[in-house]
């Protein structure tokens, strides 16, 4: 094993950045911007560009290098193969034959950026010390990544872990980014959270600490649920059911040693993982009944830990 | 690779065995009683003598086999370890272990009858050419099994692929066995139609030919929605939906290549399929929305060729 290795997370603003030891600590860590000019070709030659500043700034020759993880935002298959990047503007390419050729053929290995996530928290976070980790990730939508023996579950379609579009309510009458009706990030992302406040604050009169504010957050509901505010009570626990539920259909099909929430929704903490946990354990199957639940350590690193643990992973 | 291997599928009432040459072709196949007496402690040992027996006959030495897959009707973990049968009177202990000291130390591997069925049908079946299948087997219950990159996916808990107990209805006020209400194989099994059949006889006076049967079987019901009958119609739709959303939950999680659908129901035909796929297509992830349908093909046979799987598989 050569001595450093690169953890990159393409994301649709910024590139997160890390340069690692071989034992998984970081060098260094940075951001770049997205360039999504020209349908987003810019991107990966500022990757290359970055890399190279960077060895040469640290002294480090590429040859000691054992290569580069990159973590995407859309679906991604086995070889390497992007399926269409919307926010990026990228249609289907090999973008790990791409940067390898643009970075003089270093091996290069590319994952969804969910799944390379899950594969961070799971190496170095939450999930350290269990094989089989389901990670999902309450941010503006749901996400997940389901981390198999130590390694990303890709999918057929790259779509493996896409359980924010799993249809937990058929008479939904308000449509998914997606097309569908009654997806589970329409319930159990901030977006959704915030949707179902809105709602209730307009079809009801109930009393609620939510209506004094201009703008209500998702971080709004959990503050106002933690004081004992109703309404914010029965929205946090609509969350849980829909999540709690769809865990359950989720640990029948690959049951995990573990299960770790993250994304910007699991800063309320234990106050989340006790409203899904409340809904999860009656429809488990009885094996899966008291999987564990942890919460997400490592924040917006957890791409960068992820996307190098892909080239150290073997 | 040795010449010869042995795939053992143990059922509740017999044990089906295959003697097969190294390039998945039988040699022999050929049934023993499962005996369940003294809490099952006769089936290995049956087993043993079942396999010495048939070296024997052949002249075949026990250097020239591979190894013995065996397929066990419970939860079995990773390392080989039963985590209790109640069929057979099983506790918990390592049946990989167990086997291989009966028969001089040879290599013997263990797995979920279910997940062992989902392989063979994977390796030479339905799933055939695929390496990614999820297959339900739909018989007095519903059964599933997750094969990812050609292996099967057993769980943290051997529970992965347990698919008939996902919650589906959460206002049926019917208890599963297994202590739920408003599982999958309450609607998607040959004991589930007929209790919905059962259910629509007394409840309505719809005219149906079923009304003419003193005992209404699953395949009555697939024969008589084949003539038209509305009421079958119906009951086959039913089915249809609950499989169809739960095999779309099934495919966001882990996407796989082809879906294959076996068991004793899976006997009629395309009017099962066209069922289930229409459900599935709307309910899908638009990644996952055109995966493959197939109809298992091995039938009984499907359990000892995913045995033999295991341990050719390397």
């Amino acid at each position: 094993m050569k001595q450093y290795a690169f953890g990159i997370d393409i994301g649709g603003t910024t590139v997160k950045c890390g340069f690692f030891k071989n034992d998984g600590t970081f060098v260094e860590k940075w951001e770049i911007p997205t360039r999504k000019d020209n349908g987003g070709d810019l991107i990966l030659p500022d990757i290359a560009d970055a890399i190279r500043e960077r060895l040469e700034k640290h002294g480090v020759s590429m040859y000691d290098v054992e290569g580069i993880g990159v973590g995407v935002p859309g679906p991604v298959l086995d070889d390497g193969v992007v399926n269409g990047c919307v926010n990026l503007g990228w249609g289907v390419f090999n973008v790990a034959e791409k940067l390898s050729a643009l970075l003089g053929g270093i091996r290069v290995v590319a994952g969804n950026d969910a799944n390379v996530a899950a594969l961070g928290e799971q190496w170095r976070g939450g999930g350290k010390g269990f094989k089989n980790v389901v990670m999902v990730t309450l941010g503006t939508g749901v996400g997940g990544g389901i981390i198999i023996g130590g390694r990303i579950l890709p999918g057929g379609h790259g779509a493996a872990g896409e359980i924010g579009h799993m249809q937990m309510r058929k008479n939904e009458t308000a449509v998914c980014g997606c097309g569908k009706k009654g997806c589970l990030e329409q319930y159990a992302s901030a977006t959704g959270i915030v949707r179902l406040a809105k709602l209730a604050l307009a079809d009801t009169t109930k009393p609620s600490s939510l209506r004094s504010l201009a703008e209500v957050t998702s971080k709004d509901i959990f503050d106002a649920a933690k004081t004992g505010d109703a309404m914010a009570l029965k929205l946090v626990d609509t969350l849980g059911e829909m999540l709690g539920s769809a865990l359950a259909h989720i640990t029948a099909v690959v049951d995990p040693d573990v299960i770790v929430i993250g994304g910007g929704v699991s800063k309320a903490g234990q106050i989340l993982l006790d409203a899904i946990v409340k809904h999860y354990r009656p429809a488990a199957f009885h094996a899966c009944r008291d999987t564990e639940f942890k919460l997400a350590v490592l924040g917006n690193d957890a791409g960068m830990y992820g996307a190098v643990r892909m080239v150290l992973n073997g």
